[in-house]
């Protein structure tokens, strides 16, 4: 069935038809277009366009489709141009000709619109959930690894030493930040379309501001024409999304180093683990590497999107049809992605000695500057002086310690064992937000709060 | 001069040089890069690192550089291998070896960030204040508009007449959106990464509350592994800045299409138009041409940015030194595009009858469609009748409106008229959000509502 | 099944597992992954691995899974993690234990990119040929249209007459080059992976020359970590894709642009046109304006890939496992796309009347300025002189032409009648690629014999 | 000086001037523009269109206006629109108003795009040239380092030993690749647009053959309206310039691993590092990950282009300035990244008893599967045995060989001992393209080949 076709003379070819149609994605919206419906009949019937009578029948007709749909027994037809389309055709058949009702001053321009918007409103906290558990996880491992000692690397070269904790944090708040995101795009999301017709509005005096609160929206939109091309709300959606596959791919790419052997920080479970046809020893972090590499689709979707929007004359245009592919399959990716990272996270085995023996005096280098400066040396020469020393152990092949102490003959030996100490140096370092334990402790507090927060 | 290399033998290779260093494009940040060192050298007083006297000369010292660089003759060398370098450099020269201590409990790594975040936080607000002149222009052209009909389109064809203003306020609304964007994105970029060393934190007691607030920042960055990694701010504005753009480009295309002679709805004025050097005829709308595609380069930048960041491992990196020289152009690209936009709109030329001559009786079968409904007929059946009689009217070439009075003899032809009126089709489009002179001019209030926001 | 387990105590999570699967969409591979496992056998056999008998045996067994797959009888299972595994599988029913020996001296790793090169040379033909049917659509038309003149437009103003015919062909050059683009790709596509193993190459003597031969491959790919990791004829598909697709945008814009009534140029078919749920009169072009909005669904499959692969460590991640859903999707589209546009152009109606009405006096303003450069007088000159009647015409009202007349006193009018001829002024331009006839009809035999060529 | 105004009232506004000049970019293709132009005056003279006189003042005048640029002393003004109208104001200042003769049947519409199309041809040379500056560093490793064995790595994971050689050459076939994909590229590039005027081609019988060879073109592109708004030459540069980048970025990603401590295989000149501003012990591989982030970079400037093509009307519109700040900024990007990789590689130390020490005897599991295929055990069974020889080993802390002697006890223990050496194993991997020392020198005399070509 289709909503059109008085004064064609010739039906769609079928190529075009194919090409055309939207049922094979859209009926992922199936309840919210019913529900649309259901909102929309009870705002025609109280502007007094539909009859008691009339909207009774709708109604109950509306709602047994949605029990079909929600049973599963609803009869999808390749013939059904789109959602809309397969819902009045089956209202058709339940409750004859008044099915053709629905569509007064609707278009499906402003249908599909506040279809999708309803969706996301009701899908995202699914999303939300997903992205508490993994920072739910991280906070377990912060609580769990506390203590633990790690090589904090810049520039992937031995830096500082860290507490893990404070390293296993570090990916909660870039987490935290995609929630508020997500947060924030909710208000913008919840611009109701519904009553802007094709895009001229609507003309039977229908009430929007009630049709927004019974929907679950925060206000009509304001704008007839803008409302039916807005799709704002999609591409903001596929950019949070694509940075939680940024934040998430950062988190992977470091996973995927610490277990590699040379490292041999972590090993996964073989719960998130595979192996290779070929070589019997194998057991390769698939997971990761999976949520590191659907970061590119992410950044896709949303290139996609952005590059269909730009340039769209106002008002409805067909182009617009390609934001719910892109919002649906950014959507299941992270959905499937983030339970995962969170499984692997909290079953992960951690090797405190493989830690440990990661940390040079080296990455002491700068206690070392520091206690020259706390002694009167400006820091610059105290980083050259340092920097010096760090040669001189290259070209020796001693310790950079071991040069310190001898070097360094006016400073107590006790002096230089503290600063070279990783346990000393990591609590040295406790400004808020620093790796101390203290700091760290303080920092966890406010991560569980963080979470705690709706 | 570099701010480090006691530990290497050898200079570094000059192309590699060339390569590495950022003064370029950083010294851009360089009032920032100051002030943000008068703020550390204050807190390491207060901290007791440096005494009242080394802080004195030192806040002295810096306060002479910032004012070379604001009153342009601050000299940048290209052996400055960045901005701090520069800045550390300089007060050198002026204080001697106590310029050495900038860099006590800081790095390059928390001190970069800080500068560009302090930037962004000061020079947003130019934007801001461009897109409500934007948005100022829009407004006074709805309101001087008033009154005006035009041909709506969806599909890029005739759909239903509607206001003009109406049309102008279509492009106010996504504007709008941005601006609350910037918002919310403003209260992320205020997390102050100062005070987060290389990446595991800094030793030496300094207040990072009072630091915050010192600067105008609204906390400090809870971890510091995830302070000097956190590009997220960039890449939240380059998402933003590309938004903007998809919103500009889409109304560039309309003004381009409308300036046609073929709808010669509108007509620049000579001041944002140019010619040609082959056809002396050509009077042609370069600056929306070019807002349209320089919407690309926008979207471009935020690909690069997100395409950079992915898969980094966290704390710092070298390739973050690409989220600048993307940002600037952004921000630089919509600082020069918009007060061109607001300007052409206001010198714009609209020709009402050009657009009265758009309205086509057909553009109301919609209309005719719904006054079937208002006597009882369904609209599905309501909605085919008037398509026959489109089609009617085009096998006979007649007016849809005469095929409708020749053919609908039980109707009043006073009621046709009516029907067929795009006045009052306009008018009975009054449901909030409609194009209706009510419902818009209540929308104006709005608008100007929004842009007296702060 | 899977292909390992060995090493593993615990079974895999089921949502890793459900991540890692990927038979969803590899199976579209499963006959061309049995078409290599035969060769494989039948290599591994000339290599003296496998037994005559044993060969024999699998490759009866292999046959028998192709032709379950061909029928359509092949069972896939969501148990089995990828195509590769499902073959084997079904061939251990088949034969029993032998069916363990496919693997020998492979690896999946080599295994899918050679199925997936394979794919592409046998299925990129249909895409070739789709793209001649719409260059022939294109030759077609300006074959019928010959000798209609159009305004020609820049920065979407008037320009030049210029002949339809010389338009549809500005249309066909794009898809030339497209094609010659697929011509080079196809080379660097050719290089055989098989025999790479794992990523250390193979050890049981294998011919892979042989083996290229025998899979229509040009060559065995020289160096096998390059082999398993080389995803660039999967990167380069998508950018030709990707500019097919921005070839159709350009076009596309074009067609909706002229079927908007304002131009009125042409009309498309209800066969390829659609209609609207509330506004009867609505004829949309639907097909247009998705080939243009697809377009953006191709560029984001093309940044998808870029992102997945920039900085992978070489050899084999399964980051590239994200390669084969973004190429399914690009040649999906592109075949559907494809034959409706040709469609559609072939059944679009042309309005000569129209196209011939919106040519204005001015379109010839640069022909009158030529006519003072061949009566001696510097083109800049001439260029102003003109300008300046045209501005005189906008004031005053009147043609260029009329103005031409009254000012230009030396001039003869019947040359200044020439010079304003819209015929005469295509005819003039007449050098090669030029819009007069005989230019285009030269033209259209260079674009008949690009269509023969293989 | 513009080259238009005839027709216009006002001057335009300086805000829309500045965001609509070019001459801030394509300045850089002033010599261009001048040849350009010098190959078009002499194919008017050849027209007949200018007198040998006209012709000879004209030329001359070029010739010194070509000097000035050549040496550095040509004035560019801010007042001067683009590079086309600075070339004919200083033109007339030179010759007088013979001046304005320049645009005579050519507009800067297919002026710019020649010129742009010829500084591509002049310039791809040298990138190509730094293209075989790395790949010889590449082959000059592979040649140097033959015989030291590596771990191979997949999914980042112990793979199977490999010569270090034979990785280096797995980085120079991506490269050989993008050197084909120039060199198909320069075909379509050298298609010549001059003579296609404004979009309707021109009208004083020029030989576009004749001037197409005097410019060191293939051919004058077949058709007006496509050759003004080709852009298809930048895009597929832009391609394959992020094609490069992701080359670069896959091996820089190896390299900043590979001189990380934990693996200690590499260690780069100081050269070729740098420092850190607070840590003294920092030696970071700062180069390679610039190439790594750069690549983002690339990524971005082809999105960018891509989506400024999409939807544009064929013919010129102004979007298409957009081109070049793209191309420019990918070229000087490879040009300054290829010699700093290929000085970095040259300098590398390489430590080849800490990659020797990373080759577990878990490495030669494929081996000893092999080894029981070759005694009559169908692989899917031997790889299982083998996987649990593996789980033993892990749960008994002994090496896998060991535990592959006590287990299989009717193998021989010199046969064990030989399945498990390294050297043994790379040996035995001997097919084209594999690891073996023979196979890869016969892939470096291939390396040797391709580099030489052309």
């Amino acid at each position: 069935m289709k909503m059109w076709g008085g004064r064609f003379d010739q039906e769609m070819n079928d190529q075009a038809w194919a090409m055309n149609a939207s049922i094979g994605f859209d009926r992922r919206m199936a309840s919210q277009d019913v529900r649309v419906s259901l909102a929309w009949v009870h705002a025609l019937e109280q502007a007094g366009v539909l009859s008691a009578e009339q909207s009774l029948i709708m109604t109950d007709g509306l709602q047994r489709v949605l029990q079909e749909i929600e049973t599963g027994v609803f009869e999808y037809r390749e013939s059904d141009e789109d959602i809309h389309t397969a819902v009045e055709r089956r209202l058709g058949e339940l409750v004859g000709p008044l099915a053709g009702n629905l569509q007064i001053g609707r278009s499906r321009n402003d249908q599909v619109t506040t279809d999708f918007r309803l969706w996301l409103l009701e899908y995202s906290p699914a999303l939300d959930k997903l992205l508490k558990q993994l920072m739910g996880a991280l906070v377990m491992r912060a609580e769990n690894d506390m203590g633990l000692i790690m090589p904090g690397l810049t520039h992937l070269q031995p830096a500082q030493p860290v507490l893990l904790s404070h390293w296993w944090l570090s990916h909660f708040w870039p987490l935290a930040r995609d929630r508020q995101r997500l947060d924030d795009w909710k208000v913008r999301l919840a611009w109701l379309p519904l009553g802007s017709g094709a895009m001229a509005g609507t003309s039977f005096g229908v009430d929007r501001q009630a049709l927004a609160e019974s929907l679950g929206f925060g206000r009509p939109g304001p704008n007839s024409i803008d409302s039916v091309s807005d799709r704002d709300f999609a591409a903001e959606f596929l950019f949070i999304a694509a940075l939680i596959g940024v934040h998430l791919s950062r988190l992977a790419e470091s996973i995927i180093l610490f277990t590699n052997p040379a490292f041999g920080y972590f090993e996964l479970s073989d719960a998130y683990s595979s192996g290779s046809s070929l070589m019997p020893q194998k057991k390769n972090p698939d997971p990761f590497e999976l949520a590191r590499g659907k970061t590119g689709v992410l950044m896709g979707a949303l290139t996609s999107l952005l590059a269909t929007l730009k340039g769209l004359p106002s008002a409805y245009d067909k182009d617009l049809q390609e934001d719910k592919p892109q919002v649906f399959m950014a959507y299941d990716q992270l959905l499937s992605t983030l339970p995962v990272m969170a499984g692997a996270l909290e079953t992960l085995e951690v090797f405190p000695e493989r830690m440990a023996s990661g940390i040079r005096a080296e990455m002491m280098a700068t206690d070392l500057a520091n206690y020259l400066v706390s002694i009167g040396i400006p820091f610059r020469q105290a980083h050259e002086q340092v920097g010096a020393l760090v040669a001189e152990a290259h070209a020796t092949g001693k310790p950079l310690e071991e040069v310190a102490l001898d070097t360094l003959e006016t400073i107590p030996d006790v002096v230089i064992e503290q600063v070279f100490s990783p346990e000393a140096a990591i609590t040295r370092n406790n400004a808020v937000g620093g790796t101390s334990e203290d700091a760290v402790k303080k920092q966890l507090a406010q991560a569980r709060q963080a979470l705690e927060e709706e």
